[in-house]
Order: C-alpha cells, then sequence, then structure tokens
C-alpha cells in the first residue's frame, strides 16, 4: 500500500477542493469508481483469497466471510455505488433564507462536514461503500482497515489512484486507506485534521475508539434493545415479532435482548414462549417470576439487565404494567430502539412519548432500525449518541452548514442605542 | 445556596417530565418565571449589591459591570424571558415523514437533548437566560456559576424553588445552579448524566472544558476574524465596516483582528486607515509592507497571524490577490467570521464559497453574528466546531430527535432474500 506522506494535513485541502466541484462531476467520480470496481473484480477476488489464505485459519465462521469478496459481493457494492451517484447532491443547498434588513440577505448553506476519520475491523467490502459516501458528501476520508483484510484494501487504493489519474478535476489524496495498527493513535490525535470519527464495529471498538480521543465520535454503544408485550396485545403478532427481533440476526445491534411482559399475560404467554423456543433453539433467561415456568432457566440478577447477548439468547421479565416497563427501558436499555406490542392506542402513544430511545416502535420488529430500512439510500452507521445525530445515519449527518450574509455595506452601530434601526427578520420559503 | 443530594441523577428525570409537558404549560412556568424575577427585583439588586461589595474591588471594570443588576438590567431580563415564552415550541415537532410500506409509517420527531451542563463566569444575568432557553427546549440543566456571583445566583435558585412550588406540573429539580468550584470536575466526569457541556466565557475557559471531558461540548474556539478588501471595493464602505467590525466592541468574538487588503488597493487605502485609526485610538500592526507606511507600527511575525487581540489593535497586510487572501483566512482564522468587501460579483461568490468558516459575509460587518441579529429570538452561544451546530447557536441547537416507527405486526424477514416484499418509501409532505 502506498503510504502518503504529510498525511491527513492534505485531506482538508483536498475536501476543500471537492465541495468546490459540480454535482454532476460527483455523479460521474461515482460511476467511474463503480466502472473500476467492476473491471477490477478479478484482482479484487484474488486479493480476498489471499487475505483469506493469510489469515483465514484462525477465525471465527463470521468473521471469514467478511474478508471474502465474490463476484455476487462485487455486483451488489457496484450497484449500491450506482445508488448513490442517483441520491440527491447535498452539498450547497439553501436550508434556510432570512432578510435581516434591506438588502442584507442571510442564508443557510449546507456544506461538507471536513475530514472524516474512518477505523473498520477486517472487512471486504466497506472501503467502498465509505468511498462512495464520502464523494457523495464531499468530504475528505482517511481508513483505517482491519490488517487481515489488507490485500483488498490495497487493491481499493490502487483504484482510487486510478479514478484521479482518469478525472482531472478530482484532487489528489482525498482519500487515503491504511492498514497500520499505529495509524490508528495517529487518527486519533489529529484534533484539527480530523472532524468525525466514525468507528464500525464492535462494540468494543466504539469504547475504545471513544475513550481515546478529543475528535467527536459517531457510533453506537451497546444495542440493549426491549420488546414489551402490553396487556393489549396480539399474541400472535407479539410471537412473530419477538422471533424476529431476536433471531433473524441476533448478532446485530438492533436485535431485542429483552421481553418485558404484562403480568396478565403471562400464564398464556409464557408457556407458548417457552414451546417456540426450544423449537427455534433460543436459550430464555428470566426474573424469579419467569423462572416459575421454566426452572432450568437461568435466573437473571437485578443488575445484570444491560446485558448485551448478541446471540440467540433472550431475556424475560413479567412486568407490573406500563410504567415499570418503560422504567426498566430507560434505565437498563441502552436507548438504541424499543418497541411495544399492543392494541390499546393510548398504551401505544404513552410508549411513544416516554421511550427515551432514538428508534421508539409499535407493532413492528427493532430489525427496521437500518438506514436502508428508513429509504436513506445509504447508511453511515447508527448512532446512539443525542448530538448531531441519531439513529440510523446517512448522508445527511456527514453533512453541516455555514451561514452567509450578503449586504451592501450594514455596520452593527446602526442596529444598537438609541435610535437604533429594527431588524426585519423576514423569513423567506426556501425550495 | 440550597445543595441538592443526589444531584445529576435526577436530572435526567426531570428532563423527561419537562418534555411531556403540553406547550402551554411550558410558555406559562415562562411568564411565571419573569413574573417572579419582576417581583424579586429588590431582592436580586441587593444580592447583586452584596456580590459586588466582597468582590467587586479586585475586579477590572469590564468585570464588575457583569456583577451589577439594576432595575433597566431586570426588566431587560424579563422581556427576553417573556420573548422566549412567546417561540414556538420546538418539543415534538415532526421534522419527515416516510411510508416504509401499508401500514408501516416512519417518523423523525423532534427532542430535547436531554441535560445540559453550563459553566459561566461571574454575571448576574447569565442564569435566567439559560433557564428560560432550558425550559422552552425542556431540557434538565445544571449551571456552575462564578463564586463572585453567588448572591445573585443564590436569589435566583430560590426563585426557581418557588417557580416549582406555584406550579403543580413542573418537575423538582429540573435546573441546579452551583456555585462551588468542585463541581466543575463532577459535572465535566458525568458522561452518563449530562449530554452536552455550554462554556459561556473566554477563550481559556471552552478550551480547559474541551480538554478535560469527554461529553460533547458547545462553544467557540479563538474569534480571529477577518476582513477582507478586494480591489473592486467600495473604499468608504470599507473603512466604515472595518471600524465597526473593529471597534464597535473589540472584545467581543465577532471582532476582527486582521484586515487583508489587496495590493493594488495599498497606497490609497493604507494612508487613510493610518489616520483614522490615530483619531480613533486604534493601534495598527502589519506584515513589512504596511510598516514601509507606518514606520513605528509594530511588525508581525508569519507564526503570529492567528492571534486575537480582543482590543483595540488591528494586523493588516497586503495580499497579492483573491487567493492568497482566501488562503490566509483558511490558515490562520478560527473558522468563526470572515468577510470581504467587494464589488465584483465572481469574486464575492468565490469567497463566499471557498471560506471555510461558520459565517462568510460580503460587504456587512462580522459583528452581526449573533443569534438574535440573525432572528433566532434567543442565543446559547456560537459554535466553531463543525458537529451537531455551527455559528451562532439558537434553540435548534437545544434538540435532538427520534424516529417513530409505527406497524401493525411487520417483521424484517419479510423484507429480505428471495421473494423479499419491496419497501415503498413514500416521503410525505409535513406541516
Amino acid at each position: 500500500m502506498v503510504r502518503i506522506m504529510g498525511k491527513f494535513t492534505q485531506l482538508r485541502d483536498a475536501s476543500r477542493k471537492l465541495q468546490l466541484l459540480k454535482a454532476n462531476q460527483r455523479d460521474l467520480a461515482l460511476n467511474i469508481l463503480a466502472d473500476l470496481i467492476h473491471e477490477h473484480s478479478p484482482s479484487l477476488i484474488n486479493a480476498s483469497e489471499l487475505d483469506l489464505k493469510e489469515n483465514g485459519e484462525s477465525m471465527t465462521n463470521a468473521n471469514r466471510a467478511r474478508l471474502i469478496l465474490d463476484s455476487k459481493k462485487i455486483s451488489q457494492l457496484v450497484l449500491g455505488i450506482r445508488q448513490v451517484a442517483k441520491l440527491s447532491d447535498p452539498v450547497g443547498k439553501t436550508l434556510d433564507a432570512t432578510v435581516l434588513d434591506e438588502n442584507l440577505l442571510l442564508t443557510k448553506v449546507s456544506v461538507p462536514l471536513g475530514v472524516l476519520g474512518v477505523i473498520f475491523e477486517s472487512r471486504a467490502d466497506v472501503a467502498p461503500q465509505i468511498i462512495s459516501l464520502a464523494l457523495r458528501t464531499a468530504n475528505g476520508v482517511v481508513m483505517k482497515a482491519g490488517s487481515e483484510s489488507k490485500h483488498v484494501n490495497s487493491e481499493y487504493q490502487k483504484i482510487l489512484i486510478e479514478l484521479s489519474t482518469s478525472l482531472e478535476f478530482l484532487p489528489n489524496d482525498w482519500c487515503q486507506i491504511y492498514h497500520q495498527r499505529e495509524i490508528v493513535k495517529e487518527m486519533l490525535a489529529a484534533t484539527e485534521e480530523i472532524d468525525l470519527i466514525i468507528p464500525r464495529g464492535s462494540y468494543e471498538l466504539v469504547k475504545s475508539v471513544s475513550e481515546n480521543t478529543k475528535i467527536p465520535v459517531l457510533g453506537h454503544a451497546a444495542g440493549v434493545c426491549h420488546l414489551y408485550i402490553h396487556q393489549s396485545a396480539d399474541l400472535e403478532k407479539a410471537l412473530n415479532i419477538l422471533f424476529d427481533a431476536k433471531l433473524q440476526y441476533s448478532a446485530a445491534c438492533n436485535a431485542i435482548e429483552t421481553v418485558l411482559i404484562d403480568n396478565s399475560l403471562a400464564t398464556t404467554f409464557i408457556p407458548k414462549l417457552i414451546t417456540l423456543a426450544k423449537e427455534r433453539a433460543l436459550e430464555l433467561r428470566g426474573d424469579e417470576e419467569f423462572c416459575k415456568y421454566d426452572p432450568s432457566a437461568i435466573q437473571i440478577k437485578s443488575d445484570a439487565w444491560n446485558q448485551e447477548y448478541g446471540d440467540a439468547i433472550l431475556a424475560v421479565k413479567v412486568v407490573k404494567d406500563h410504567n415499570q416497563a418503560i422504567e426498566h427501558i430507560n434505565k437498563y436499555g441502552s436507548h438504541h430502539t424499543d418497541a411495544i406490542v399492543a392494541k390499546s392506542e393510548s398504551a401505544i402513544n404513552t410508549f411513544l412519548n416516554r421511550v427515551d430511545s432514538a428508534n421508539v416502535y409499535s407493532n413492528c420488529s427493532t430489525r427496521f432500525a437500518d438506514g436502508f430500512r428508513y429509504g436513506f439510500g445509504a447508511e453511515i452507521g447508527i448512532s446512539t449518541g443525542r448530538i448531531h445525530a441519531r439513529g440510523p445515519v446517512g448522508i445527511d449527518g456527514l453533512m453541516t452548514y455555514k451561514y452567509i450574509l450578503e449586504g451592501d455595506g450594514q455596520i452593527v452601530a446602526d442596529y444598537v442605542g438609541e435610535d437604533a434601526k429594527a431588524f426585519l427578520h423576514l423569513r423567506k420559503t426556501v425550495e
């Protein structure tokens, strides 16, 4: 991999140049990127095989699967980039306009965040997704990929160089890929050069990144999600949603870890749940009440309700009412995604209002919490933070804004004191 | 001052309760707060006199002025709170709505950030402004006031208790005021309890806070603002703007520190500037070129262009063109507020596009960078960060959002794999 000297300082300049391109130039760059990845399929597949050969043996199946790049995955990648190319360009949009006074117009205009720092574990298909999102939003980007995927990421770096060479208008070095471990420390210390750090991977990665940088971090804490079965619930829907939310992909951060069951439903619902869980190889654990129905189940201690299993294990708790359910979720949850199953409109509204999470649902699976399912067209990650962006984050989360004020000589002294001129503050409609 | 035990943990609960109030309940609380401050005028004035008596002697005039609370300042405070009461309530607004599929509606709804931590130096009129903004946005708030203003801030704490007592619906302890220095350390460590730290005061305060917390900080770095006089400038307007931007209030963060003058204007503009600066007691410093016109002026070394004087001192630099001016601003500025004076449309557009600051202006004073002048109705501060909020920050900067998804039993398994249902992703118009 080409290690570029001067590194991060060039990214800021490059990102400022990207921002000045026309939207159709960014469209073109995205489509040529898609073409190049398609053309490089054979060498990408070879590189991924080499990564697998060198590192695969000691890996779990899931991690090995992440290193594989086959023609099907490449087709998906290419399709994804072409879709990003079709997304409306987010740069330079007028978000707001106010006439402060005659010939004094204030506009709020969208601009890129600047430079992104993305850190991800060994995966063969993350880099092109990041590259396309950064290009669409005119952000510079430095990436640190897991070292086990170094061959495939070196191929992407070559493609990037080819892209910059073939399009004269594209600045050099707007996007850099590294795999050396030392670079992480440099990235986390680059408070002047990098505006946002995006760790993509396990909760441990997100946590360790957050603890070691002064740069804002966009990521999610543990995904301790809940499903609450209200006394008014349709039990068939409840079970259907429960198994989807837990087992459709149990390692996902939006899979549930705990189901809260209204006391009045316990005798009918719990035995059904136990039977179905056995059939589907789902391990149930629970509170004292639940263990009366399943004495062999592990009983959960009161301080262990915030555990993320990320596996086919589900905690079951019987709650005396709505209030207890909401309080449990706000106390033990990670404010990611929580759902209620209920027919009662008022129970649903109370839940949606009072549960303090990024995503709150009624009568559907928590697994819908995802940028693609939300229709964002692309996703950079999911945020459980409350600042800047919350929930699934699409291209909007990679933008900020600036205020432009255009006058014809106005000074502030005329607007203060005894004979002060008054501001008009006329809000103009935009688009 | 009443020191409440349990402290910050109660704030989160209280903020969740605030959020559930109706908008007109928050309106009412704001108006009663204004009434109470008006009624307490005599004791507030007494308290401020006591603060002044105990601490005023060793203070500068400017700092002493900040401790004073007279009936005029109180009237302004009361008026300000009544204006905040009239601002449209920002809680629970539908920001976006998308039909994901039949009977599966996604809405994005505004919610408060949660709990704010505000740290400010000794001032007699900051607390009520913060209290009213927090109440309007339904955020809990903990404040650390400078210890020299402890008597007046104790009065505000009493008013808060009276407010909560007179309005049964208002949660206790949603707002806390401290003046003990130790509390700062506790606030900066409260990553679970406080969502946003807002330091209001000097750059040193902002810097020291940012360096000592993992909580996101909203504030501004040094205010190194620029005025660029393009060769097409109207020189009379340029001088008028220059003196307003520098001297109208030279300690403000949006006052300019440097003026960049196009080479072609140097011989006509600089002598005029020197004459006027003498009349108005403005000290000029400059580059080598400038010092040819004023040999007694201090010459600025190349690495000292990022200095914030915050006083009646202005740095002057002659630039050879537009590019050099923009590059100087992007390199040495603090990305706060920068302005061009020019008649050329293309010069203006290039400047507005390429200068990478929160506020970029043409033909008006940088001193307009302010939430009130922008028409926000209230201001919590100015941000030079790029994440979450940028430039002057009004009540919008104290809000976040959550996603609500309402279904009738939908599960994700139906939307993946071979016979996957397709999402509709129909964007609905809101308001």
